[in-house]
């Protein structure tokens, strides 16, 4: 019992000086990794650089005691940070204090829903996010980004959430181009994009093994901050006006209490649930994969909680919303991480730099920044999967496409609720128009096909009528329209034998138009029968009227209806 | 296709003497039964009586001239009433020119988004409202309409459309209890009560007809309306402080234009769309029922469009929004009516009463047409329906207890949406972790079972799982740690065997799952089938690459994979 809810538990009792020495490595690695991305995140979501250290400290402390993932790192991450931003820039200014607040009531607000989510055992609620839904999502979400941070690169900022307020703020700002800064950002971008596709073959031909290259090339983000940061301390490009983090204060995060503004939590109600559902969505992904590759288990429920623990942590230390982050959790996984201690690890190390370290930060250039977030996102745009989306499923893609219009246009949150709406409708509007089929006998077998598909046998008096969907609410009325359609076709007909075999469900709606099929049948002559009721369904008709005023009988299989009602061959 | 869209083309060609009799007769008796009516809802919504009248004539036209159906009654309803007080009181004080030119700017929209709808096809959007929803929508609304008819009915006012504030100004206004109005409410409630229960068997006994006894029954509120209006003029009752209907401008209605305020439009855009479901939803179920009766066809889509005419024709004509209405169809339905020119003659009758007799309504007591509301509200409230619902499905239960919960607490927009919000989570809860099966073969035959609800013979190395549901977004990630955990049960295993016959749908993301599936499970040696994948669904997946990737066999049936995988019995 206590080790389904403190997972640390179940593995802690094994720990040893092998483990031991493995996870502090992984730590070392990713302290080094994440600060960048962490300061780059923070300042995405319109917050002071330092909030992002803050924010991979105690909710990763949090999430290694609450989670059930051995390897997955928890902290700031790029989509969160633009919903983060998009959402707080709706109730504050960024900049000032009350943007400060908000972000963390935002944290506060999202823990509290993860973990809610995670004891109600709500897990399946982020099933509604269909992938085409996510991968539309990600790739715009991935284009604002781009070009948010493309301002950056170019020594201006643009403001906004939508493509149209940040590329027109762009072009107004245009004119103030700043070219040293442009060219370390398109340097380090340059650089990076390299260093990903070369850097390791090109150590391999070096004669490093693959796995440790794969790693050396995978630094290039920390490369380019030392020697970026190194060129614009000695060249004071501060001074000549290339835009650097500056004064980090150092110490501990400090502790805080989220305002108890009922007005502000209400504006931030629905940002915190999609930034939840969201950032549960991107960590159960990366969780369950690693998971499947070391053949551990996850639990999702429990990954609510500690998920919602990691927030809850963020809002009382001053920093951000966060979740398990894709590229975090690869540095950790490539790092020989072995236990959640790994992610204490790098905490700790984070923490000493936030500590004693942050005026080593003090000129590194925002660019620097801008390239590295650039770098690592584009790869969340995967063209591949929108073509195959496209040539797979019309409905899927059309789903995906409104995402990637209306994020695009209208905003990170109009774009997912617009495709979870769009997903469940098309989903609903496919299912209500189920697929039917007037079957008959293959020659010779106890097998039926449609008479439409297939050379077979036919009753002259009985149509078999096989519905190939669920019945519930949104079907039952064109149930009733199907049947009697088929009635007026068959001008000698004196039985129906609905063939259930792909009815796995019939919902109180579906049994009232089921009643009504019957009774209308009845006063035309006809007598209704079923085949192949699956026990369940059974199971529950039985618990109505129904099958009393039913005319015909139930068949255990549509042969054996059949076999009733052909003529004798005697 | 000029018949598609003017379905009176098809019957007035072969329209002849008997059929005008017949519409003629009907005509008469519905306008008799309906002016009451009419008054009554137009004050329901708070609206002037005057606006139910106007509202029953253009209208009425234009349906006749579009609808599909040959006997539907069009004009104001009661639920449809009520919704239209709740929206205008949110945008209008009651009583003043706004609230009138609201009530317009209602119709307009309701109209258009019905014609709209029509066009579109969009038809299949009433479906999402589940029959439990619909039927704790209408229960609720019987019971604050009645709630606040009791008001009347004791000669106070009751203000508000939810139950707290109904009940709390009922009570506030306890003492200004008006005991001759009481006597004129509850007599009237009486004799309505006893006419409807005793009426057609005290009449057949005196020697009527069964039908004529019926309709004569049915007058029991014309009747009631005669004779108390006939008191109230006599004993001066207006002078005593009992509310009469008063001065009813005479005349045909005055040409209207809703005026163009965006804000005000924008406020009810969402109302009108209630508004339009919740009356289409009511119309369709009237005219499909009488339709099978009689044998004849409605089209769901050009109903939408002979609806929304009809609320058009309202907007113009200073009415209110309006639909095909039960009782008033029941009426006509039973004064035999045969064509739509029922309808026009019944709106003729109308006109001619407000063009010339409004005064004979001056005396009409308020307390007579709550109680005919009330009479005819509570048939709405159908308790066998809620008892057997929850009998057959606690799902569809809770879905019709939280509409009837948050309709009489928050109000009828809150009530519907919930009510709809919740079924269709609740049906994706339900497929979101669908039914399965590991089968074997039953002896002997070609048929394949549960293993744990049959005796069957099954083969070691090969796992047989059935899946009934369609796959989909909801339950993709829920079939991976099906199949993973089976995979996981029988450490032997070689081959699993997707049976598919209840799948009628795979989308992108279930797609993807299956990938997945097929990867993890090649990885962890064990070969991935398909059997039984229906035509339409093999047709999408030869789309995609799958088919290509997967390690093993799609076999027809399961017995062909039973029969390639069993030892060899030679």
């Amino acid at each position: 019992m206590l080790k389904r809810y403190l997972p640390v538990l179940s593995w802690l009792p094994h720990y040893n000086r092998r483990l031991l020495g493995a996870d502090v490595l992984a730590g070392v690695i990713v302290t080094a990794m994440v600060i960048p991305q962490s300061l780059a995140y923070a300042l995405l979501a319109g917050l002071p650089a330092v909030v992002g250290l803050y924010a991979s400290l105690l909710p990763a402390v949090l999430y290694a005691l609450l989670g059930t993932s051995r390897t997955l790192a928890v902290g700031p991450v790029a989509i969160i940070a633009l919903m983060t931003g998009a959402a707080l820039s709706n109730v504050a200014t960024p900049g000032s204090a009350a943007y400060l607040q908000a972000a963390l009531v935002l944290s506060l607000l999202s823990g509290a829903m993860l973990v809610a989510m995670g004891l109600l055992r709500l897990g399946f609620f982020a099933n509604f996010l269909s992938h085409p839904v996510i991968a539309g999502f990600l790739a715009s979400s991935a284009v604002l980004i781009a070009i948010s941070q493309a301002a950056h690169l170019a020594g201006i900022s643009a403001g906004g959430y939508t493509a149209l307020t940040l590329l027109t703020s762009l072009a107004e700002q245009l004119h103030r181009l700043h070219w040293p800064t442009l060219a370390i950002g398109l340097g380090t971008l340059l650089f990076l994009v390299a260093s990903r596709r070369y850097g390791q073959p090109l150590l391999i031909t070096l004669g490093l093994a693959a796995p440790t290259a794969g790693l050396v090339a995978r630094s290039g983000p920390v490369l380019a901050v030392v020697a970026t940061t190194l060129l614009s301390w000695q060249l004071g490009l501060e001074e000549r006006g290339v835009a650097v983090v500056g004064a980090i204060p150092g110490g501990l995060p400090p502790l805080t209490l989220p305002e108890l503004d009922l007005g502000l939590w209400r504006a931030l109600l629905m940002p915190a649930l999609l930034i939840s559902v969201v950032g549960f969505v991107e960590s159960i992904s990366m969780a369950q994969m690693l998971a499947a590759k070391r053949r551990q288990r996850i639990s999702p429920n429990q990954e609510l909680v500690g998920l919602g623990g990691a927030n809850l942590a963020a809002a009382v230390t001053g920093g951000m919303p966060v979740t398990g982050g894709l590229s975090r959790t690869v540095i950790n996984d490539e790092a020989g991480a072995r236990t959640p201690f790994a992610g204490l690890f790098a905490a700790l190390g984070i923490g000493l730099v936030t500590l004693l370290f942050t005026p080593l930060l003090y000129h590194l250039p925002i660019a620097t920044l801008a390239a590295t977030i650039t770098v690592a996102i584009l790869t969340l745009v995967d063209i591949p999967l929108i073509r195959q989306t496209w040539r797979y499923s019309r409905s899927d893609f059309s789903a995906m496409a409104a995402t990637i219009l209306l994020t695009l246009t209208e905003g990170v949150e109009a774009g997912i609720i617009s495709g979870v709406v769009l997903s469940i409708g098309l989903f609903l509007y496919r299912t209500s128009r189920p697929h039917s089929a007037v079957v008959g006998r293959i020659p010779g077998t106890e097998h039926f096909r449609s008479i439409q598909r297939h050379e077979v046998e036919t009753l002259g008096h009985v149509a078999f009528l096989r519905i190939d969907e669920s019945l519930y609410f949104a079907n039952a009325r064109y149930l009733e329209d199907t049947v009697m359609q088929i009635v007026a076709r068959y001008p000698g007909l004196e039985h129906v034998v609905l063939i259930c075999s792909a009815v796995n469900l019939i919902d109180a709606s579906a049994l009232e138009s089921l009643e009504a099929i019957n009774e209308r049948l009845k006063e035309a002559g006809v007598t209704l029968h079923l085949a192949e009721v699956k026990g369940p369904v059974m199971d529950r008709l039985k618990r109505s009227d129904f099958l009393d005023d039913l005319t015909g009988r139930v068949f255990l299989s549509t042969f054996a209806a059949w076999q009733a009602f052909k003529p004798s061959t005697a």
